[in-house]
């Protein structure tokens, strides 16, 4: 049976742009490339235009399948009747500047060397990504987009879209999310680097050189990126203390389910997924923080937002805990603007805002249902 | 200055049983050595005595201060005049089997090879270490404990002795512990042990016979703990988002202040702690379950405890969460045992139970003050 709520099969654009960018680090690119997907149609009016902001491991692959099935990775919430609807709205997926699901990062070709940048590539920030999402925009012909949308790192990129482009975002949607990480946010991200830039296989950054990637440092980066993803009360239901083989063995091969599952999801994203992009992607995380130029006054860095914003959070999120999308409330509602604000009750804990969850994607689609086109 | 209430000086003592152990797993031990320290003095009924066991990390040494300065890790609540107060108690601190402070573990010799024991010492139980607490309960000439007190893993030890030896305990004092493992707990666990297997340096746990130590992964599983000891608030009063150079670096050095903490901290470990005892340890925590033999049923796993309980968590625990203690407290009341509980408001996390803290210290005062002896 074909999904006839799936926007189908997608194949991935590019855009290449020749202008120098000039990075927050203080760094700067020649020029660079970005990997995107649309689904639905621009209108006349270029008004129905929504950018989905990917976050630590997404890409430009929002909905539908690839040729080699490969699904979106917000494939249930984006397409023909879904919350954000494919029949009304023009939606752009991007990989982000640093990536490695084809726009230009540490696997590309550093031109003033000829050879892979690797850990040469500079490290790119959330204000970044927003400058080179403009690029594509202008490429695009989107003088405004009607939404930004993102999930955890997602949602800053949207926040950041309304500091930087007040006149370029009418709606701003912010999903489990934080205008800043937390220290044990950071310690956790550190620990991720550490495990990565220690592995033997790392060699400075410079691993492709040497045919191999820093597979174990990325396992456990990604194994403890897990415990923060999910609940301590959905990994209880979910595993429990259920052993795997029913007794326990007294060595250190897999005993009880929790720890098959966390080696599970740590081989195979090893091999996947590019480390220096990971370590990349941590520091945006870490870095992000506009009220840090404010003296930490977060309703002083966001006075020149003018987007209308929808902010939601779960309330078993301790990556992400509701109280810092309430700071973000009480921010955006002190400087007067127009917000909606959902404290969404699911026990999956981080990874609850990719998931299908009915009261969740009721909120995001009455959000978009009342967006002008 | 002379602290008055410090026990001063201490060396260390060794105990060698020749009786053969047989270990929870079914491997045994032909004999085995404890190290061990006593505060105070055994009175002449020899019902003044309590033990004292430790965490993942701890050792023998509670109190007072060895030769080269080291103070006991337990040293603010055992001494004269303190909560634990050895003018009136003969206190006991027992480094357990598999440990790296000189009892028999995985850094002694295997007598059946002649070589050091490595990876082949055997994983060993909170159940086998009761077992040998008991044996130098025996050596010691204690028939019945006035209390046996622990924290964290040590309460586990505590709450065990009600249950192995009913007869032999009079009072267990378990703080900021669990009845048993939540798969969140398991997961760090699991985390921290991969990261120490996967080490190239760890050499199937041989790493001995290379003349390296697995220093990468016991100070990314140190690091990680680090995380877990302490609480997301306290991190944000004591870390916060500070710099420690004053500005963002854009590299993988140290940026944020709560990075360098934790790398101190896990570069430290990585010198003194051996990873095999880290290994068998993390599997210690993870296996204790007395209820798994019941069905899961802690009212009828506890049935056979006849000791007063003093049960304290703190509010902050998120490791060991007040919840966990509280499942503890209803299963013993409802065994009609004698339970004294505390719920601490500390902002220090799981570590609040190792802190002078003087509510806490207060209330284990004033259990102690009615233990008679």
């Amino acid at each position: 049976m074909t999904d006839t709520r799936s926007v189908g099969l997608v194949v991935p654009q590019r855009a290449r742009f020749d202008q120098a960018l000039n990075l927050r680090s203080g760094a700067s690119l020649p020029g660079f490339e970005l990997v995107f997907e649309t689904y639905g149609e621009l209108n006349a009016d270029r008004s129905n235009a929504v950018l989905v902001c990917h976050a630590l491991s997404g890409s430009h692959h929002v909905a539908g399948v690839h040729a080699n099935g490969s699904p979106g990775w917000w494939d249930n919430l984006v397409g023909p009747g879904k919350p954000l609807d494919t029949n009304r709205f023009f939606v752009v997926g991007v990989n982000n500047l640093g990536g490695c699901y084809g726009s230009t990062g540490p696997m590309s070709i550093n031109p003033a060397t000829g050879k892979l940048y690797g850990a040469d590539f500079p490290v790119v920030t959330v204000e970044d990504w927003v400058t080179t999402q403009a690029r594509l925009a202008d490429h695009l012909g989107i003088d405004c987009w009607a939404a930004v949308l993102g999930g955890s790192l997602g949602g800053m990129q949207a926040l950041e879209w309304t500091l930087r482009y007040p006149d370029r975002i009418r709606h701003a949607l912010v999903i489990a999310s934080s205008p800043k990480l937390t220290a044990q946010n950071i310690a956790f991200n550190e620990v991720a680097r550490q495990a990565i830039l220690t592995d033997p296989d790392f060699h400075g950054g410079h691993y492709y050189e040497y045919g191999v990637v820093p597979a174990r440092g990325l396992r456990l980066a990604r194994m403890m990126g897990h415990i923060t993803y999910l609940s301590d009360d959905q990994m209880a239901e979910k595993f429990g203390r259920q052993l795997r083989d029913g007794k326990l063995k007294f060595n250190y091969e897999v005993d009880f389910q929790i720890e098959s599952y966390l080696r599970y999801q740590g081989d195979k994203f090893a091999t996947y997924f590019d480390a220096n992009t990971y370590l990349i992607t941590t520091k945006a995380l870490d870095y992000f923080d506009p009220a840090g130029a404010y003296g930490g006054d977060l309703l002083a860095a966001l006075a020149r937002a003018k987007a209308d914003f929808f902010v939601a959070s779960f309330t078993t999120d301790w990556r992400f805990a509701p109280e810092r999308s309430r700071e973000l409330v009480y921010a955006l509602l002190h400087n007067g603007l127009d917000v909606s604000y959902a404290e969404i009750e699911c026990s999956a804990g981080h990874d609850s805002f990719l998931l299908d969850d009915p009261q969740y994607h009721a909120v995001v689609g009455a959000y978009f249902d009342r967006i002008e086109t």
